[in-house]
């Protein structure tokens, strides 16, 4: 295979060509044209539509059909008219799609339909820097201001890297992927200078890699990248990356440098687990599978996942002071079920338990610790350990499905998904798993046992 | 009960009559003249036979019938000369006794028995003080000096605090008890006062607390009790002192305070456990038990023990290493046999194996590991967790009891307990236990299990 063409490969495939950048350009330009008509019509002056975002740029990825249209609102308009007026614009603009709904960031904004152009329509307000930002979205414009300074040239390279990244499963700032967001990725290819010089650097990149720009950055941050925002120097573009993930895009970028392969652009495909590879793979690793399932709050993935991520986390901390051992856990949501999925190496432990009291040397609980367990008929009497008293008393939960069913509630439960789990929850364990057969569940456990 | 007249009962039982002392005065004269006899023919000088130990102080409790003579060089002895004059000496005066055997400290000493006393016949340099001491036993006629200038009038209350410390099983600073020395409960005594008053100080110990009787310690100690030696402003009487025979005394001294009784100076008999006391308090725990069984080296217990608790540390660690886990453990020695006794809460674990490897930014590691799982066929492909590379593999020990039997040899392993495995060992699991039936061992269960 010949890999000197790689890129232009790549590119064939994902840049737009004229009559997509055509269409683009003329439905942004009609939304736009909307916004102003229905900004007109509010008796406000000043008050504008513009398209931000990689559309803005040239660095959309071909079939990729977002929009970001933003109403902009003079800086002194009050916070109560930008919310009204703005929703009001965004409504009237929204009528001419061909479907739409009221979605909830900061402010209220508008997800609308147009063609097959996803639009978010979203009021802001029109600061002088991005340091006097009033709400977090009054960033964006800013960012589309420098990078539309630099960019010129560079967007193939942009384009490369984000379907590079797409590939390795790390794009996306959204919360359930903690990804590199496309502006990150765009900073990163003028930063660097090209796709392949990203690639290059983050061969050598360590946690705490920081990158400032402008060299204006005033804060520490304690994130595995650091991109100081050249908007604003208190900010880390790369906030949301998680570990994982900057530690994936390393891992993916020493592999590509090391032998260049189109695939490596491309997600490869979740094979969906057959009944019976999955009772091969269970046997086979011998540990305990359990999943505590309830219905899909109804909010947004942004709500919904960092909800999801804090429950795994409370429940392996439950389990694991109880002393069960985890070996897997992963969240998964579905179409109306969401699940806690994890995988035991210990599940089942023994009657007996050892209750760890106060320091002899502590006296107030120490005394306390031995009248209650003076008279206890336990497994044992009362004993020093490492100069603890301890006793052998019975295990309140030996089994780790009856401590997760009885303490669930105990666990940190965001609102929603607390909400939830009070209206029910199921626990299956081993092969009842398969139950969630629908909504791409089994290519979720194809992930999970790590096999791709 | 009145418990005002305690102390009386105790010491009614525990100090020696006028007879008994006047036999045991009459044994050690008898044998110092010996000593003297046998030096006389020697040809040197100025070596002389003493008594010292507790017999000398008056603080020896009754029927406990242990002498020590200690056979004193002018300090410009050359150490050939002490070695093998002292040992000489020794030999000739245990010539006279019912039995004898050769002993190895820092230098050899005759341990002989005379009528039903257990004497030790130890060669010793006569230093001018126990700063310039050129062996640890040189230090012993300081501390007999020093007690006994203090010692009148508190002999009873030295004899309370030893027997008191004998029933709560912290007595004997032999390497297997780790708890008080006689010499450090008459130090007590003589700095708290009273038996009473260092059961009162006691009750308010914390690790670390600190007596410097001189006050003249110049070295800092890690040690859970602290009793600067009055004759060695560096060292530490209570070294040997663990935290849990420290913490054991505490909690007794407290009970005694809270309600004084008889049976708190004398402990409580081991029950020996019977087949089905045995089968029901396993069945009941639902825990493993195992124990490495071999051969007892033929060494003292000061010897024999630190290498037992060094082993069972070792297989703590190794098991620990393997994610198998320990309740409880401990080591026993019989006649012949010798044990290192376990009882495991995890002690058989599923098939798979989370193998984890380098961080993914740390090159050359990383490259390494990938390289050498790429091709592996295990249970997955390489993945990332927390920053590092990580592959499911196929465990090697499922079984707690496989683990140990294979790899006892990676275990530290004194030299004697060493040399005894190699010549052979068992894992007797269960119920086999009961095979070590003589011996004790079922009173040793019994401890196990804190049932007393």
């Amino acid at each position: 295979m010949n890999t000197n063409n790689i890129p232009e490969q790549i590119l064939g495939r994902i840049k737009p060509g004229p009559a997509e950048q055509q269409r683009m350009q003329e439905v942004a330009r009609r939304i736009i044209s909307l916004v102003d008509r229905a900004a007109a019509g509010t008796g406000l002056t000043d008050i504008s539509g513009m398209l931000v975002g990689s559309a803005a740029r040239g660095t959309w990825i071909s079939c990729e059909h977002d929009l970001d249209i933003f109403i902009s609102f003079p800086e002194d308009t009050p916070k109560q008219d930008l919310k009204a007026v703005g929703l009001n614009i965004a409504r009237q603009v929204a009528a001419n799609a061909d479907n739409s709904e009221e979605r909830y960031a900061e402010h209220p904004y508008v997800h609308a339909v147009f063609d097959d152009f996803e639009v978010d329509l979203v009021p802001c307000f029109r600061v002088d820097s991005a340091a006097q930002i009033k709400s977090a979205v009054d960033r964006t414009p800013f960012h589309n201001l420098f990078i539309l300074d630099r960019i010129e040239g560079l967007e193939d390279e942009v384009l490369l890297l984000k379907q590079f990244m797409k590939g390795a499963g790390v794009y996306g700032s959204d919360l359930r992927t903690g990804g590199f967001s496309g502006y990150l990725a765009e900073l990163l290819v003028i930063h660097y200078g090209s796709f392949m010089e990203v690639l290059q650097a983050a061969d050598s990149w360590k946690p705490g890699v920081t990158i400032d720009i402008i060299e204006h950055g005033n804060k520490q941050h304690n994130d595995p990248l650091v991109m100081v925002d050249p908007t604003d120097p208190a900010r880390n573009v790369a906030a949301a990356l998680t570990l994982d993930k900057f530690a994936g895009f390393v891992d993916r970028a020493r592999q590509y440098l090391d032998s260049p392969a189109i695939e490596l652009f491309f997600p490869s495909l979740s094979t969906r687990l057959s009944d019976s590879g999955f009772d091969n793979i269970t046997s086979n690793r011998g540990t305990f599978l359990m999943a505590l399932v309830f219905g899909k709050p109804d909010v947004v993935e942004d709500v919904l996942y960092p909800q999801l991520f804090m429950l795994h986390n409370s429940i392996t901390d439950l389990l694991s002071r109880n002393r069960f051992t985890v070996l897997n856990g992963d969240v998964w949501a579905g179409d109306r079920e969401t699940a806690v999925v994890l995988e035991l190496e210990v599940w089942r432990l023994p009657p007996v338990n050892k209750h760890t009291g106060p320091p002899v040397w502590e006296k107030t609980h120490a005394e306390k610790f031995k009248q209650k367990y003076i008279e206890y008929r336990g497994f044992s009497e009362i004993y020093i350990e490492n100069g603890r008293y301890v006793v052998d008393i019975q295990r309140k939960y030996t089994d780790a499905a009856d401590l997760l069913r009885n303490e669930i509630h105990s666990c940190r439960l965001g609102r929603n998904v607390g909400e939830s789990i009070k209206l029910g929850f199921k626990i299956l364990q081993g092969s009842e798993l398969l139950e969630l057969d629908n909504q791409g569940f089994r290519e979720f456990l194809t992930g999970f046992f790590h096999l791709n």
